[in-house]
């Protein structure tokens, strides 16, 4: 399991040139003045631009930092941190300058990304995610478009639980979906067109969807609420809400996705009642549910319902996650040194806080309402929807220039909001606009993601050919997210 | 290294009839409605008493959790706040509420701490801790009595980078200490009184001297810091301050105490050539000074030096910690791996950061103002001074009934605290008494803090005796910290 961070494994090492890059640009604009501001914007009461603008420097250098890659992106934005709390910007004292820079790590929405990471290392520890996705196998692997759809179930069922796409889709699912493809006779050496290349394009495609269904699918998902919380406009797009907007375009792509990759691919083989048959094995080999497999069965239930009631029971999300933790640590599913042990959910904490709280210092400061006024020209006249739409387009096509979708979204998603709000796009529609494609997105390139890099890695596709394929899904989930999407979320009062 | 619970590898299991009690004295205390305001106590505007009896309830149960201990402190703590979250105590919305209970996650002394054992996983990974200590007994340990020193000295030198007294006693100290006893012929089974019994002995109490000479010196000091902060009397008891405060006693306490042991034990043995031999070969068998160990010791003297220059830069004394950790792991002498799998470091965040967090509620919502009042009777009309040290006095020896320094620290610092301030004793005195003997105070059981548990674990002292020698060390204590402390403290003009 591991964060969205699908380097880390490669790259160990400190890559020094690169990161004097980095800090050579933010050093840069650090010491150029901050812009004057235009006439006529009023920053928020006490709102220090020239502090922002020293703050955007530092952003600015950790978001090259995320598509460089010298560093990993916990030590990135850690430092980042240290800069700004060392050099006293954030405010009058040494104390409250640090306070400024720490109060992300207290952050509702980081607690429920490490609450779910917590969640997470029990699913597979367990051996529960694994179980799931061999029964789903079982049950529709008797054709390949079966597989396919037995991988869009159990990612659908695996998504609300395991946060980190790439735990999900790397940790859990692509071990599974290459053996299959393996038993079936078909490797990346001899006939990988016969049912490797739609299961790998299928499986690493679904994931994506799945990321984007759930506010719990992928670790920088909440920094997307976070920024939203952030409009001022009131907006609450917590674990409920995400799911409401992401449902009925969600299960459409799910149910279509590996069709119309089917139909694309046009996999040799259609019989495939030898995967099926190993997936029997392997569930007969596990043997019977252990008593830790139904405790977290019973937890992860619990969950669902508890975030599905929150209007009931008023209990934050992060709460509920956390709580689930409690269960599985107080019954011994889980050892307090599993939880402390359990570095994916500390690396989150670490640069999930961290950019929660530039984010934050970015919007406080006053930066992102400069930069939305400044840009206001550029969208001025095209009428709300279009300019809505035209900047969810740009942020999707945007993502051929980064190698990682977190990168992506801490780099844009706040200003484009801004930009759209000012533009009077109407501000739920852009921020499921946002939401969403943070994650669809991914299917451009084959590097965009952990798990989109593990099932590239696996070496069915060509890489040419996994660059057309992803173009034409980000042409079917447009179609889907806008076709379905956008008259549903009318239905639901968002625009 | 491991935090100051001690028991942690002991009892990994959970304790569910004690986890029970626990719960259920909770359950009555927060069924039980919150007393009357005496009349004439007016809280500060907006105080939800209240609210702030059910944290009572919660933080009573919690530590009693840390006396009993059914779980560990890190479960314990974080149960605590998902109850107070979860029931919406702390806020109108639910949202509110888990913000409130998280928000001891942003707090720069926990986080002063995490990047304290951050920096001493890297201290004790590039064996550079241990070099130190060897070097010491090199330098120092002709005689027995030279041997005390030498502990003294590794103890003085390691004990502001390594924040666990258990990773600074046990991880570092016991195991060479151990060593050297048993090259000298004095084992447990054999000649214990030889040498051992007085290097046990010793090693056990001046890693309590030095625990209670720096704020980094144990992982719960924090604790008092935030306590103190928070008294409304604009204290800011950070890492210069406290040194300032225990520099004179505490070298006093290091010069004497391993004089006073020797002349208490009458160890047989008086030269321990053998044993400066023996770390002679260990160091030579260490060999040339690593690249790695170079740079620890560059980032400990830098950290040092900008800890004790902190009025000058007004840096807080966590930012530095944390520029030692970012210069590691850019050098390359931690990996981030490392940090992130750093179990002790997020285990301290977990327990401090909710224990911060709950002694600030008890403060926020009227609590402890209540308490003082109703118990400012009992101590009225003793004259400012008296009083003081009878509470620090029932404070030192109220630890025989806590089974460890953490739970006694947060179960007894912040009511006594604003005791004392309402009966008007001077509060930075009161707040060095009782941020000193919270560390001093453990030397009176063989049980009452990780080292502590370790060399007397090493069986080469009766319990019996341990006791026995405990409490004259306690009075030992007593001698020097009010002795010399006192004055040196009215030197300082803090009363």
């Amino acid at each position: 399991m591991a964060t969205e961070s699908k380097t880390e494994d490669a790259k160990p090492a400190i890559h020094y040139p690169k990161l004097g890059i980095c800090l050579l640009v933010g050093l840069i604009l650090w010491l150029t003045p901050a812009p004057q501001l235009p006439a006529g914007l009023a920053l928020t009461e006490g709102a220090d631009f020239a502090a922002g603008w020293k703050v955007f420097a530092v952003f600015a250098a950790t978001i090259l930092c995320f598509i460089l890659r010298p560093i990993n992106m916990g030590p990135a934005v850690l430092l980042a941190l240290v800069i700004l709390a060392a050099t006293g910007t954030l405010g009058a004292t040494g104390k409250e300058s640090f306070q400024a820079a720490m109060a992300g790590y207290g952050n509702t929405t980081v607690w429920l990304v490490v609450g779910a990471f917590l969640i997470a290392g029990a699913m597979i520890r367990t051996g529960l995610g694994h179980r799931i996705a061999l029964n789903c196998v079982s049950k529709f692997g008797k054709t390949t478009l079966g597989l396919g759809y037995a991988t869009a179930a159990a990612e659908f069922i695996l998504g609300p639980a395991i946060p980190s796409n790439t735990a999900r889709g790397g940790g859990v699912m692509a071990p599974i979906v290459n053996s299959l493809s393996r038993t079936l006779g078909s490797t990346p050496e001899s006939h990988p067109k016969r049912a490797g290349e739609y299961l790998m394009l299928n499986g690493s495609h679904l994931n994506l969807v799945t990321a984007a269904m759930f506010l719990t699918g992928m670790a920088a998902n909440g920094l997307v609420v976070e920024m939203a919380s952030k409009t001022g406009e009131g907006i609450e797009f917590g674990w409920m809400t995400w799911l409401k907007g992401s449902i009925v375009p969600g299960l459409a792509s799910l149910l279509f996705l590996p069709w119309f990759l089917f139909k694309l691919l046009k996999p040799e083989l259609h019989d495939t009642q030898a995967a099926q048959k190993e997936a029997n094995q392997q569930l007969s080999k596990r043997g019977n549910w252990s008593i830790g497999e139904k405790i977290m069965l019973s937890v992860f239930v619990l969950m669902l319902v508890l975030w599905a009631t929150g209007k009931v029971h008023g209990m934050h999300t992060g709460v509920v996650a956390l709580i689930g933790v409690m269960i599985l640590v107080l019954t011994g599913t889980e050892k307090w040194e599993d939880i402390t042990g359990n570095k994916e959910a500390w690396d989150a904490m670490v640069w999930l806080g961290g950019m929660v709280c530039m984010a934050g210092l970015l919007k406080e400061y006053g930066f992102i309402e400069w930069f939305a006024e400044t840009m206001k020209g550029e969208v001025y006249g095209m009428g709300a929807l279009a300019t809505g739409l035209t900047l969810a387009l740009i942020y999707f096509y945007s993502m051929y220039g980064f190698s990682m979708l977190t990168g992506h979204i801490t780099a844009m998603v706040a200003a484009f909001l801004a930009l759209a709000i000012s533009a009077e796009v109407p501000a739920m529609l852009m921020v499921a606009l946002l939401a969403y494609f943070s994650n669809l997105c991914g299917c451009l390139t084959n590097y965009s993601s952990g798990p989109v890099v593990i099932y590239s890695g696996l070496g069915y596709v060509p890489v040419a050919r996994w660059f057309k394929i992803g173009f034409l899904v980000s042409l079917f989930h447009l179609v889907v997210w806008l076709g379905v999407g956008l008259p549903y979320w009318k239905l639901l009062g968002w625009w």
